[in-house]
């Protein structure tokens, strides 16, 4: 069943008949995101290539009853972007210009399908830093980074994409426009609507352009990376290194199973008999690089490293990083099916956590490999496993759900920096509490009277509704 | 009128007897807070210790259309805390306790009442830093910290008091108390409500408890002053050390007029024929301060500073740093009425906005001192006037407008770190847009259904309503 003509015309109208899509196979793409699982044919797919654009779509949708789902690239790993039963896909990949590059303020504005790695680019040009470096860089979308708040290795030192937001233009689901926060370092001018819409996951409203703020490029960067024959000894390295007040910029891990996985696919050298990697990266002014690096290498010996290795150049520097940056791709051409998740714990409780999902894998039979931001607490446990085989699939779905009570327990989150979306609404009650949940959901209510924006995302239908 | 013997006498059980003020002579400190012009008596004032017993307040409140204003130590300086016609003032300054200091995740937990010098205080015990330091951190509490937004004089590097919140206890207007956020860096489980309530000056909910993140404390810092005959090679010099990618922690500013209050007052040893002063400071690693400093009082003469005056030691650093520690005390002891406002600009406009500042004043006759955070656009224009000087006052009032429309104009805020309170509701529609506005309207009606929570705050009741 497609959208009535009328809608179809309307829409051909308001962004060109070029960037409508209703064809089968012209849709099918957007039919999932990068979440495994999860899939739903849209009725139509339109690229607006202006705000104004995307203020008449949404008030067409409004008049319609349409459901409306945002979506950038599609790189979202908790099914934010996959479309809703009978719904409308409002794709924003062709608003991605870079609009302005401001040096004076350390500032760039650009629209919200921009990808993040132009936005990385353009700064660097200009000897700026953009820090967010989500594992999807290369092809997600700023509004999509926005939308979903996302992290990415950088966490520890430099925060997530919220740490960098400081305006944001917003078309609400009445179709309205506005334009939220400017490029004063500080404002307190009414409520913070700008950190309400970001990692609102596209329910209540449509982000389309997006004003970041810059800081200014450091000099040098170090990277290493450790070996340890048991888990703990990575953990207590961890704990040791923020313990003497070093915030490195990234502190990844990699467990027995991933290395394995690594090694298999990139063949970089790495030891196959050990329990743990921590692959390290600090950057600054050039003397506090050196001494920090230098420091950081003592502490891992002497919390039990059998081997750390420093890397040379650039050249080094980019191979040993590949151990972590690979870490996905590896893991995910084991199985059929790769499930990535990002349970998050503060960092104290990470080797509970990590000893806890290694010891659920065992119990339910699965093959997890566990690896992420060590340094802040956000863990990617990822199972491998098939889709089609039911059986395995409640086992992977009963581990997951202990994992997550688990995370919570210790005082975590079920999500670190993926989203809600469809693949976590069913436990973000257990993860936040009732009490928030419905404050939650009187927002949203607020805000999308009529329910048209990405409905039955992050909030569970079996919920209780008024 | 007090209030109903009833409403009282449950007060009293609630919070204990002692805990609760009605007479005249009682209620007097608790009609104002820092805020020039705004006085109202309270009904009552009540001291609760515990959330619980905030709970059963709001409750009650809400049972009896109370309205409810909330207090810290009063030091706000935009009404925020100024008690409503008719209402009960719910002073947390009692709940005062730091809870946790957590040296694995870095964090500290506090009751809404304990001051930002406790804080600061108890992280430098542990070798850590909690960096937000508004200009009334001895006294003001964490509690109104939060609820304003607080700035202070480090924002350019080390951000506002929401940079450091992660997480907070909150009493809704129902009287649930309900806990968001956590110890994890990354979270993006739901809507981030956290965010919402930090400066949605006590018109959302009530904070109980905050979480706090600490940083490890500098290793070292270096304290300078640079004098310039002119205003603009001031701005050109703020510019530059931006431009040469240098965030100084401090990069704040001091006019002619400020200048001579000040040395009329602390007798430093400031030039009195200059027109512009710099007091800068950076902190960090010991190697890179030094260069930083001796970068900076090399783009300061470039820029035409006829003397830089670089501190020795921590002694003539706080001297140097009481120039504009000094600043507010010094111009309030000249007129019966100092008016301390910030309006706030992008970085880039700070020059044309100081102009327009010292031209409005001489249109209108007024003494205007200004100072502020020059690093970060936030602008203290201070007046020195008589509240009871009706005639002046309204040139007060005029000059005011204008300076504020001109801060709109260029890109900027009416207010940088204050908020809006009483002080500034009337042209908060101006700053924010009629559009966004209404969405915080919406949102305060969700949240407060009720309105007992700081109404008349923020929103004009001039504005429609539904």
């Amino acid at each position: 069943m497609s959208l009535a003509e009328p809608i179809l015309t309307e829409l051909r109208r308001i962004a060109g008949p070029a960037q409508v899509l209703t064809q089968t196979e012209d849709l099918l793409p957007y039919a999932f995101d990068g979440t495994a699982g999860h899939h739903q044919m849209p009725e139509a797919v339109v690229f607006p290539q202006t705000t104004g654009q995307v203020s008449a779509i949404v008030k067409l949708a409004g008049k319609n009853r349409l459901p409306i789902v945002t979506r950038g690239t599609g790189t979202g790993l908790s099914g934010g972007s996959v479309p809703v039963p009978s719904g409308l896909v409002v794709c924003l990949a062709k608003m991605d210009r870079i609009l302005e590059l401001d040096r004076k303020n350390l500032t760039l504005r650009a629209e919200a399908g921009a990808t993040t790695q132009a936005i990385a680019d353009a700064a660097q040009d200009a000897n700026l830093f953009y820090p967010p470096d989500p594992g999807s860089m290369r092809i997600s979308t700023i509004g999509g980074n926005v939308a979903e708040n996302s992290g990415g290795l950088r966490g520890l030192k430099y925060g997530v994409t919220r740490n960098y937001v400081m305006g944001l233009e917003v078309v609400l689901a009445s179709g309205e426009a506005i334009w939220l926060g400017n490029k004063c370092v500080k404002d307190v001018a009414g409520f913070s609507l700008k950190d309400l819409f970001i990692g609102s996951e596209g329910t209540l409203g449509i982000v389309t352009q997006v004003l970041l703020r810059l800081i200014p490029l450091p000099a040098a960067k170090r990277t290493m990376l450790a070996v340890f024959d048991r888990m703990d000894q990575a953990a207590e390295t961890v704990s040791a290194i923020i313990a003497a007040h070093i915030i490195p910029c990234t502190l990844e891990f990699l467990d027995r199973t991933t290395i394995a996985c690594v090694e298999d696919y990139a063949h970089i050298g790495l030891p196959l008999d050990c329990d743990a990697i921590l692959l390290m990266e600090t950057d600054g002014h050039a003397a506090v690089v050196a001494e920090e690096a230098d420091r950081m290498a003592a502490i891992c010996r002497q919390n039990g490293s059998r081997e750390v290795r420093v890397a040379r150049d650039e050249q080094e520097s980019v191979q040993l990083a590949s151990a972590r940056r690979t870490a996905f791709s590896a893991l995910a051409r084991i199985g059929p099916t790769t499930i990535l998740e990002d349970a998050t714990v503060p960092r104290s409780e990470l080797a509970p956590m990590v000893r806890f999902i290694q010891a659920t894998a065992q119990k339910h039979r699965l093959r997890i490999g566990t690896f992420g931001h060590m340094g802040d607490g956000n863990l990617h446990p990822t199972v491998l496993t098939n889709e089609r085989d039911r059986e395995e699939m409640e086992r992977v779905e009963e581990a997951f759900a202990e994992i997550f009570a688990e995370a919570i327990r210790l005082g975590g989150t079920i999500t670190g920096e993926h989203g809600v979306g469809l693949a976590k609404k069913g436990i973000l009650p257990q993860s936040v509490g009732r009490e928030s949940l419905e404050v939650m959901r009187q927002l949203r209510r607020t805000l999308d009277p009529l329910g048209i924006l990405n409905p039955g995302k992050m909030f569970d239908a079996s919920e209780p509704r008024p």
